[in-house]
């Protein structure tokens, strides 16, 4: 299933069209770190990451992998720790491009917005964690910038959150209402398969 | 419940503080458009607003009406049309500072951040509407640029929301998960009361 967006164009979204990009969020060995964040919702991840990997390197589209390099003293996500380092099944090849943040959104403190443009990339689809923190960041900025959006559904993931009256939402629901949100106004939602099967 | 988020700073966030502002989002007609949106969570969203505006007129605070002007073709947030009013409750003063945005984040396309900064401001007190999307977006964004951001959840109100796998989730949820995600990494969420109480 492919949802409209307000902002949905009448283009490609695969890695047939060079005006779009993969854009991965944060793929970095700390998500794995139980003990930090928990357990998160999809343990397919790292396939259809590498789905979406090989498609796209066997088209035309570019390849942007984000990486967040934490300044909070303690973090793995400190630059020189093993956590920060990119996931074994999002690791970029050479000529592949690497923005890094500090931040949550790609798009400050980077020069990701005019290496897009300066590239005539106008879509981007969206893959990584978590789902309703930085993969949401990103996709709402993108979208505040006129970038149509796509989020891989199944190449995403989000992990469990503690509610504001002390209830805990499990990672699942998380990861539903999330795309919910995101599909109600940001991007459209859809899975690896719809985003590699005509390529 | 004040809850500490990632940014958190030992400061006033509160009308006596002339470095915390009162960042009041969307609250233009429309929002009470039924047909449109569906019924929102707040019943008591008008007199929130009230208290928090009265609270910060008699202080040292700076308020900010932000609202947004949509382009869209038959939108009732378009310039000039009666949904893109201002709410009674949320009337600007002479004085107060508006700023018009024509996407989701205030501070893309405007001069907020310049006036922010300009006026030595550094938090933010967020309410208005909708949790999920533009409050959510603002908090993100402000978040981002190292502002530190309080959202006054009785202050803010949600619609309901269509999921992705068909199934509907009611204003009241949409309003609780968009809370405990803002309240996971982006803002402290607060009361009015408690906003307003040591004042």
């Amino acid at each position: 299933m492919v949802r409209q967006s307000s902002n949905a164009r009448l283009h490609l979204y695969d890695a047939r069209d060079d005006a779009a990009a993969l854009l991965l969020i944060d793929l970095q060995q700390a998500i794995d770190d139980v003990d930090l964040h928990g357990v998160h919702s999809n343990p397919a991840l790292n396939d259809r990451l590498e789905e979406l990997l090989t498609c796209w390197r066997g088209g035309n589209g570019h390849i942007v992998h984000v990486r967040h390099f934490s300044y909070t003293p303690g973090s793995p996500y400190r630059s020189g720790h093993a956590g920060a380092e990119f996931k074994a099944s999002a690791l970029p090849l050479a000529g592949e491009r690497i923005v890094t943040k500090h931040v949550e959104s790609p798009f400050i403190g980077t020069d990701l917005e005019a290496w897009l443009r300066r590239h005539g990339i106008a879509r981007l689809v969206l893959a990584g964690v978590s789902t309703g923190h930085a993969v949401s960041t990103t996709a709402r900025h993108a979208h505040c910038l006129d970038f149509g959006v796509v989020v891989v559904a199944d190449a995403c993931a989000s992990f469990p959150l503690d509610e504001i009256d002390g209830e805990r939402w499990s990672a699942e629901d998380v990861q539903r209402f999330s795309l919910s949100l995101l599909g109600s106004h940001y991007a459209r939602i859809a899975s690896t398969r719809e985003v590699v099967q005509q390529f």
